[in-house]
């Protein structure tokens, strides 16, 4: 029976409150016997600058890089506004995505049942919503160089930042596209601009090839992005699979969480290449909403998104196929008994804080 | 009494059918007495690709510098999809805002009462709509060099965009962003990702600086742009005038005019800087929508975004407001009156062609 090594990152806000309710879900699968789960701790974000100057510790990056799987709250605040640049929360995060080279992030927008209503669009529209937006999470404007703020004098500075995409990530992340869509409707949509990008002409000219070479039983279609964002809004089930660059993926994945009306309850998973000798990935799990900092501490948090981002790493780090449906299963089911956390209440549901929701959900386990 | 010169660029798809119908407005304008407006005619897009070679000629390029106003339909489409990037159809359109210096891209998301079911939000959250994207549009992604793709040999080549920004460059449409909030409901928003980009740092730094520099009796908020995409689907109405750049204005703008319901309606403005000594701007005003190809020829593309973009002329151009609220009433007494071209059609509406339409308005004049 094997033994895997979960690194927890919390973050900040409502991150380690979300997080304590995938420490009970992590128990309760040890209890049952079976492969276990192994659990360390680190900061990251605002909480490990606070600690240590940094967004990350180097001790903590190095113990990301050995673990099974990292499991990732939240992080930010208005409380380091003003932290120098390269020790703002959020570099912690993209440092453990570029150094991890976790170039496929999944973002799942889903539609649970029980919250159709929850959304601002009409019911007909978001209602059975499923689909898998894969953007690419190591390249683009995020890391590109140079990347840089200059004084010119004269009261004018200049700000410079870098999109940079080589043939080999679009063709990967392509790949991984083809693939999900494999297992799922077998269409992928490619969103790009390369009406005025270089990078989306690239884009297109991979993608188009990568599918040609293996993959053209999944039916390819290439679109905009700007009108990619219209799609989403006007008709979001047209889609299956959508691929794009790290800020299209940033821009679209939110839309499309939106759609859902149910922010506070999706998941994301952050993949690396497989390791051509064990086949093994390296994975972060967050989930999609922010630290909310404006409610930490006050237990109102919803610990959805975060369950569900473990039932990912069950999935797809750990293969644990059934218990990743029985998770999601938990969950739908806790939904559908009328438990809602504030963010997704509604007339008639029973609103219940961050411990009684995550309580719940084992409870249906 | 003044005669201004419009140049008419029409374009590709659907865009020579509309401007038909804004022709129709100008005559009926003319015959009125007072200030007329003379035409002169171009090409632009494919269509001037297949002419002279080019996306646009020189001397219709130095047409457009000298008129009082450019009237610019659509331009793109299948038939011009490998033609090379330098001489592609948006070449045109970018070359026009890029040497009439039109920095200003004015974009109202505005819902019509008649349309509010038509889109795939709920009622509620878009009944009564009415705000303004100001969208920065010759900086940016879209022109900042280096802008290339190069063979690095072994299969792979490298794609670079560069978004660069100066000082100056925020600080005019920041500017022009309050000025407009004040004839409004006096607030902005600024949107970028200063998370993670340095454009993003500097446009932050230089909206705030502007606002405490004569502007802080409107009211300025800062925003994510992946988390602004969000609160637009989420709940519009909280927004006034929003600011950002061109790439993010370019997103945000499809995504707000697709939550309307009201696509085939909406205008759009592109100024340039006061002349220091007449005051005038240079101005180009184009529907929102694309070319339509797939439609082109058929006679029922939507001529209301067209017409109402000239709406926008006679109001930003030639000072024309009671004329400009004339023509857009008329728009919304047509529709009123149960007349809806095929994009717009519901049950118990009157669907009927361009001409028709075109027609309707000017019986309402
Ligand atoms: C926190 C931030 C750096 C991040 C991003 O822009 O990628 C976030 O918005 C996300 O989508 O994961
Ligand atoms: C046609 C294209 C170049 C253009 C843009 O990207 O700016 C269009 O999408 C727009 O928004 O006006």
């Amino acid at each position: 029976m094997a033994t895997h090594n979960l690194l927890l990152l919390p973050g900040d806000g409502i991150g380690p409150e979300i997080m304590v309710e995938v420490k009970k879900v992590i128990s309760w699968f040890n209890a049952q016997g079976g492969d276990s789960f192994e659990t360390d701790e680190g900061l990251v974000g605002g909480s490990a600058y606070d600690a240590h100057g940094v967004a990350i510790s180097e001790e903590d990056m190095a113990k990301a890089m050995a673990a099974d799987a990292v499991i990732f709250g939240a992080v930010g605040g208005p409380k380091w506004d003003s932290v120098p640049y390269d020790v703002r929360p959020e570099a912690g995060l993209l440092r453990l995505r570029k150094d991890m080279e976790l170039f496929a992030n999944l973002r799942p927008a889903i539609c649970y049942p029980a919250l159709a209503d929850a959304s601002s669009l009409k019911k007909d529209i978001i209602e059975g919503l499923d689909i898998l937006i894969l953007r690419e999470l190591t390249g683009g404007v995020y890391f590109g160089e140079p990347k840089t703020i200059t004084d010119l004098g004269n009261g004018q500075k200049r700000a410079i930042d870098t999109q940079v995409y080589d043939t080999y990530e679009i063709e990967r992340i392509a790949k991984a596209a083809f693939e999900f869509a494999r297992t799922r409707n077998g269409k992928v949509t490619s969103m790009e601009k390369r009406n005025v990008m270089k990078s989306g002409v690239l884009w297109n000219e991979v993608v188009t090839a990568t599918h040609k070479n293996g993959y053209e039983d999944v039916k390819l279609e290439h679109m905009l992005a700007d009108a990619g964002g219209m799609q989403l809004v006007r008709w979001p089930k047209q889609f299956d699979v959508i691929v794009c660059d790290n800020l299209f993926g940033d821009m679209l994945s939110d839309v499309a969480a939106m759609l859902t009306g149910s922010l506070g309850m999706l998941p994301s998973a952050s993949l690396g290449a497989a390791d051509p000798k064990t086949g093994k990935r390296k994975a972060l799990y967050e989930p999609v909403h922010g630290s909310a900092p404006d409610i930490a501490g006050t237990g109102a948090a919803n610990p959805i998104a975060m369950i569900a981002s473990f039932a990912m790493a069950l999935r797809y780090s750990f293969e644990k196929v059934a218990e990743a449906d029985m998770l999601d299963k938990a969950i739908a089911n806790a939904l559908a008994k009328g438990l809602r956390t504030k963010d997704i209440a509604s007339e008639g549901t029973k609103v219940v804080g961050t411990s009684e929701m995550g309580d719940a959900i084992i409870a249906e386990l």
